[in-house]
């Protein structure tokens, strides 16, 4: 096994357990089973979940078997203490339209001959009660309770129903039944991905190797990458919105962003770094190469990458988009913000009155592109940037309060 | 509903969750689902089990329907944490051999036509694993830790494997199943039924009424009746050693013995006690009662019992047996007492050869019968009446140290 390997497998990984472990098991020069495990509710990706989906892609590349888990026998009961309105149990037709989605979306990353999708509603719902309670013997109250969000919610004396336990078990006893070498997962999931080592310990196996990725960073830099945060890119956004999200992230962001996202060797990224140090290099130039890989991935190759950039350049550059915008952040407490108040409240016009004039008058532009609409609403999240006539220039974050 | 049927019902209770319900059941005028859960493991039973029984027969006698319920389910199951070697899962055919064996026991005090056998694995075993998870979401962690001994296993670091919480929701789901009006337990077994009621009430139903008997004391008085602690009366005793053994009790105890294993009403009862204590009866024959109608109850009625107070009569005051005879407690750490060595640290005799001579002689006996073994072997834990010669008496309770 080569050093070069071992650091493409752990690059950018969160945690290894254990490492020795995972070094010898790739010295069997064996395909090794790669488990990682996927909610079997609507899957519409962004480019968080991918940071995982990119792990797999790198231990394919080495040779080795993906296994992707849809855990869809708990999502098939959906939420049994029936607080929770919102998680209503999916029907077995819904689970299979979304594994669909998931193929498509995950196969864009993936090679579909070195993946196998899996569901365990296959072996769990073929288990007798008795097995069950089987299962639930090999592990303690006491260990449970050390799981960080079950600690402070019973120290809290917020309940915790009795299946919640359960819950970490099947996580595990899928590692069993997978006979996983090594499981993947967000480091969220640290505490259910050492469950499956413990249970495949006591159930004769090799316990598996667990890898843990970070959670990707929003376009805002700060919190999690996530659809209800309003700062994700989604993998089915058009090519010139991914490729604009993309261009709007900070410079440090963008050496994240390379690191979790890009395929590129670190080799190359950490050149990239080096110049842009030494200013040999314009950060904006590295944030177009990201841009296009991350586009061409997602919308056909290469060439729409390309495509993506130049559609870029021609409607920023073309219409003297200066290189330095002004950034400025608004604040709503609704989901929208009235373009005619955004335009007046980031300086750009004197008044709501003017920003309707200059809009009839075609003098208002959105990321290039003129806009006619003069009661448009702008969607909290987004961020854009607005001109009005050929001189005012701002790059507008629309912030939820 | 009149009084004296609540009174009966009541009679001996530890405790009745809530009697107020308990009341309104019974003005419905219906027959009320009476149920009580018992072990499949081979039941030898003894009056401490009776306790519990007799309150069934005191039900069915008032018109309701017992629910005789062997939890077979996780006696199947066996105990899966494997650290307990002695709890070997049973099989089916050896749950259904138990089962007979149950009901040849139990229908000397229950009335077959008013009595319904039932195995929980019939429930359990076709649960779908999502079912199984679906009532274990219906109680929390909280309250489960809230279980005496769970609570002081926790405290003190023991072990508690995650399937012992399932074990009380089924015992609790049984009674769902069930529609369970009543439910009767020892007082340990408290808060499994009261999860039973939490589970009716989850389900929709009518929580059940919860009817505590307390544990039985054994021959010493002071510790449970168990086999394990040799101070029982099997209800396969022979009809003189139960005779014998009921005789050997305390006056205290013949009293709680009185109240929660004979049938006769508690006027009756009363009568007897408060004649005893202006001496006007003489307690040994008030035992002689009890001892008659407990023979009767597992050997064949009335008759039987008459028999085998004759027969003890018989042996003890033909020969003369004075009616105070000293109470002698030898303790051993072995699991017998040789007779020679008994008959001299009881003081019946100088020293051991002295001992063996008078056996040799047929000078010695026990419980009014002669012996001739000369290295006869006294078992720990009995209670007998030793005379040697004409004069010599000593009632020699064998303790194990």
């Amino acid at each position: 096994m080569q050093e070069e390997t071992l650091n493409l497998l752990l690059r950018g990984a969160e945690e290894v357990l254990i490492k020795q472990d995972l070094i010898k098991k790739l010295q069997e020069n064996r395909p090794l089973r790669i488990k990682a495990g996927f909610d079997p509710t609507a899957p519409d990706l962004h480019l968080g979940h991918t940071v995982l989906i990119n792990k797999l892609k790198q231990f394919q590349d080495c040779g080795h078997e993906v296994l992707f888990l849809i855990g869809d026998f708990t999502g098939m009961i959906g939420d049994p203490t029936g607080k929770n309105v919102t998680r209503k149990p999916l029907t077995k037709d819904e689970v299979l339209v979304n594994a669909l989605t998931y193929q498509e979306q995950v196969f864009k990353i993936l090679d579909p001959d070195k993946t196998q999708i899996v569901f365990n509603s296959t072996w769990m719902n073929a288990l007798s009660p008795a097995e069950l309670i089987q299962i639930a013997a090999k592990h303690t109250v006491a260990r449970m309770l050390e799981r960080d969000d079950f600690s402070k919610r019973y120290k809290s004396g917020q309940a915790i129903a009795i299946h919640e336990f359960l819950y970490p078990l099947i996580q595990g006893y899928d590692s069993v039944v997978m006979r996983a070498d090594v499981e993947l997962g967000g480091t969220d999931q640290k505490f259910n991905l050492l469950v499956g080592r413990q249970l495949q310990e006591a159930y004769g196996q090799t316990p598996q190797i667990v890898l843990t990725m970070p959670i990707l960073e929003g376009l805002d830099g700060v919190q999690k990458m996530s659809k209800s945060l309003n700062n994700y890119i989604g993998i089915a956004d058009a090519p010139s919105d991914m490729f604009g999200k993309i261009m709007s992230i900070s410079d440090d962001l963008m050496w994240r962003y390379f690191e979790l996202l890009s395929f590129k060797s670190m080799a190359i990224i950490n050149s990239f770094k080096e110049k842009c140090a030494i200013n040999q290099e314009n950060p904006r130039n590295v944030k177009f190469e990201l841009a296009k890989e991350i586009v061409g991935r997602f919308h056909g190759g290469e060439a729409a990458g390309e495509q993506a950039l130049q559609n870029f350049v021609a409607r920023f550059q073309k219409g003297d988009i200066p290189e330095e915008i002004e950034e400025i952040t608004l604040r709503t407490n609704i989901p929208t913000y009235a373009i005619a108040n955004l335009l007046k409240d980031a300086g750009l016009t004197e008044s709501t009155s003017e920003a309707v004039r200059m809009i009839k008058q075609g003098a208002v532009k959105i990321d290039g592109e003129k806009i006619s609409d003069t009661k448009l609403m702008i969607k909290a999240g987004t961020n854009h940037v607005y001109q009005v006539g050929k001189r005012k220039f701002a790059k507008v974050f629309i912030e939820s309060a």
